[in-house]
């Protein structure tokens, strides 16, 4: 199972480490249960600036990557991704093959962007809430949550809580028992949705 | 002040994304009162390939960066590093000149084999607790705690914990205010040591 993290100049850095910690330890702890291979993707192969300089190496360019099962679009400062219609296409097409396609933070104007979503539930960063309502208001934005899953799309929270949507994706994936044992190997304290 | 995290080949992902997230964060949220710069340290200047293949370029390599006030020690595969003499006379040359030292995972081990911590109270990812017992008996290696704070000398449990501990530098170097609001902006659920 290939999945892929679409990164961009200016991602946040924990949008895009944490999911590939979460998948590739998983992977490391059952690669029968987990056969999981995790890339980086961006526009082009070139180094990838992330934020506050953090210089990341993508595994490929949008042009050409192994088919994905499940694709996750970071955030961060995603406003100038949302202007370019190269990125924007690529996201549409993908959506069309992926099983699973999940935003963190602020990733979700880029689905909402590529009319991926239109009437859907989604969550996004706390203080981007309303900004996305504003932008688009056939959303229904909800708060508080870690994420929001609609079966074939999932937006979480901001920053951290990609971490927290990519332990639900693995328990969607494989099983609630991988997933635990992923965040104890991670010493992460899984904060989930409450009822 | 100049933050330094040094990574290595095998470094375990979130074990440095995860602090330089706190960190260039709290830069970000308050300039004035946070002037931290972030930079990644490895023995080389070429790309680091991380855990499961993640490919990161260092700001700096150890034989010349700008001088540092805290220096972190991340964890992974960290049983090659503790055979190169170059990192681990860097990293106690380095312990005299910083304000703080700080460990992450099993980075704990290479501030033991650099004779930098002898019969203090530590901590490791829980998997490695017996481990570092066995190799470096007169340390009081505890269990069960986010990290433990020596002073001068802090070490974190298991990669997510690294977050936890960045915030409490976080609170020591700064104040409590900008430790919560860093936690908040990251979206994320601070764990810290209980009573």
């Amino acid at each position: 199972m290939h999945i892929g993290i679409f990164i961009y100049p200016e991602a946040e850095v924990l949008d895009f480490a944490g999911p590939y910690e979460v998948f590739s330890t998983a992977a490391r702890l059952c690669p029968t249960k987990a056969p999981f291979k995790v890339s980086l993707i961006a526009r082009d192969k070139a180094p990838v600036r992330a934020r506050a300089g953090f210089r990341v190496i993508p595994d490929y360019d949008i042009s050409q990557h192994p088919e994905l099962d499940l694709l996750i679009i970071v955030g961060g400062v995603h406003t100038k991704e949302m202007d370019k219609p190269e990125v924007i296409n690529w996201i549409r097409k993908q959506a069309a093959k992926v099983k699973l396609l999940a935003s963190v933070c602020t990733g979700v104007f880029l689905l909402a962007k590529a009319q991926l979503i239109s009437n859907h539930r989604v969550t996004t960063h706390w203080e981007d809430i309303a900004d996305l309502k504003q932008q688009f208001p056939t959303l229904t934005v909800v708060d508080n949550v870690r994420w929001v899953d609609n079966g074939e799309v999932i937006s979480s929270a901001g920053i951290s809580a990609g971490i927290d949507m990519s332990l639900h994706l693995l328990e969607r994936l494989v099983n609630r028992e991988l997933a635990l044992k992923t965040a104890k190997q991670m010493d992460f304290d899984w904060t989930e949705n409450g009822c």
